[in-house]
């Protein structure tokens, strides 16, 4: 997958984050999921610096740029989308569904950069930091438990940026067997039944139509049908040579 | 929130996790998104351990069940669903990506239990424990960076069977067989090829798991897995009694 232009305007923004494993894990995300523009606003230093000088540290944390207000950080970019987890605060924000959220985001991205703002951890973003923000989205967590790593989050988010509607069609892929080879599994078992004396044989429809229906019902790639038919076969041999 | 009830037949399964850290995570996203029941196969025990009794460790993780093998922990799941990575290992089985595997596997908790594996950090879901999958996905990561951190990829595939809530299947009729119940079938092959003298018949792996595989295609009910059981153990006994 190649990441289309578009999505390169996206830039990811992390408010005051205190833990180095967050900061590496969102870099670690993005670059799976094809975004490489990593915004740090007042990080702790120290954090900032671990996760950059990690093991196997990302391209995207190696561009990573430094900032210390969100004003700043946003300053380039003509959305800004500030993220939530819903909690008790009163909000005075348009409020989004992360599913509804992401179309607005891909359709404004085409016409120039956007940025999508995580908070801390402990305490998320804070009301000045919302007035930054044209409106908010939310991942639909459970009221229960509703805050998420952070790591986590970003990773959702951006998912649902990349999600392809088109993808939703069921791939073709492989061949299924054809009638005519699942008839002729119908017709080897029942020569199988017949040698093996199994007890319910009859030659009667209804339970001829039983075992041809449940052989439908396997729904059966063609490879699989001659590897049964050949299964198969080998036992018919084998229970009709000690008759 | 609140979580439907077919959600709750998900089982997570972290088979061979290592890092204490993504297993907390797991849990933690799992409780964030409404999912209850977590399943480790073989974690290195102080890891796990060390996860549980984490501050803030979930109810999620508390009630987590550990088995040692994958075979014992789908054992009463209809569909087993593996993720993967997209790299240069070549696959046996259908993949399929996330968006389109989210709808079929609500299909499918509509009428059973349903497993997601997911392998270790290192080296993810081995062929053995592939071969214990209907299908596979994968979430559409970037080729250039596709493997994720454990916690995010958890994280993405349960926000993709929860984003669109009204996409929940009604439970309807008839129940699809178990794993357990389709390893009984292919156990039972497997002796009955023996029987028969099967030429392509060999003790490896690979033979075994693709006889495995290909039963777990056949998207068998509960009642067509019990009466090919009954056929087969006929056929055993018949070439047996002749020897």
């Amino acid at each position: 997958m190649t990441s289309p232009p578009a999505l390169d305007r996206l830039r990811v923004v992390l408010v005051d984050t205190r833990n180095p494993l967050n900061i590496g894990a969102v870099a670690r995300a993005m670059s799976n999921l094809g975004f490489r523009h990593l915004r740090v606003v007042n990080p702790y230093e120290v954090a900032f610096q671990g996760a950059r000088s990690a093991v196997g540290a990302s391209a995207v944390l190696a561009s990573a740029e430094i900032f210390s207000t969100v004003g700043d950080a946003v300053a380039d970019c003509s959305l800004v989308v500030g993220t939530v987890s819903v909690g008790p605060r009163d909000l005075q924000h348009t409020l989004q569904r992360l599913e509804a959220a992401a179309p607005l985001i891909r359709a404004r991205l085409a016409l120039g950069s956007c940025a999508l703002l995580f908070g801390s951890e402990k305490f998320g973003l804070s009301n000045k930091d919302l007035s930054h923000c044209h409106w908010l989205t939310h991942i639909p967590t459970r009221e229960e438990h509703a805050s998420m790593n952070l790591g986590q989050a970003v990773a959702i988010c951006l998912y649902e940026l990349i999600r392809d509607a088109d993808a939703l069609v069921v791939p073709a892929g492989k061949f299924l067997a054809s009638s005519a080879e699942m008839e002729r599994i119908t017709e080897t078992l029942l020569v199988a039944l017949r040698a093996s004396e199994y007890p319910k044989l009859n030659s009667s429809d209804s339970f001829h139509n039983a075992v041809r229906r449940m052989v439908r019902r396997f729904h059966m790639h063609s490879g699989d049908a001659e590897f049964l038919l050949g299964m198969l076969r080998q036992m018919v041999w084998k229970m009709e040579k000690k008759k």
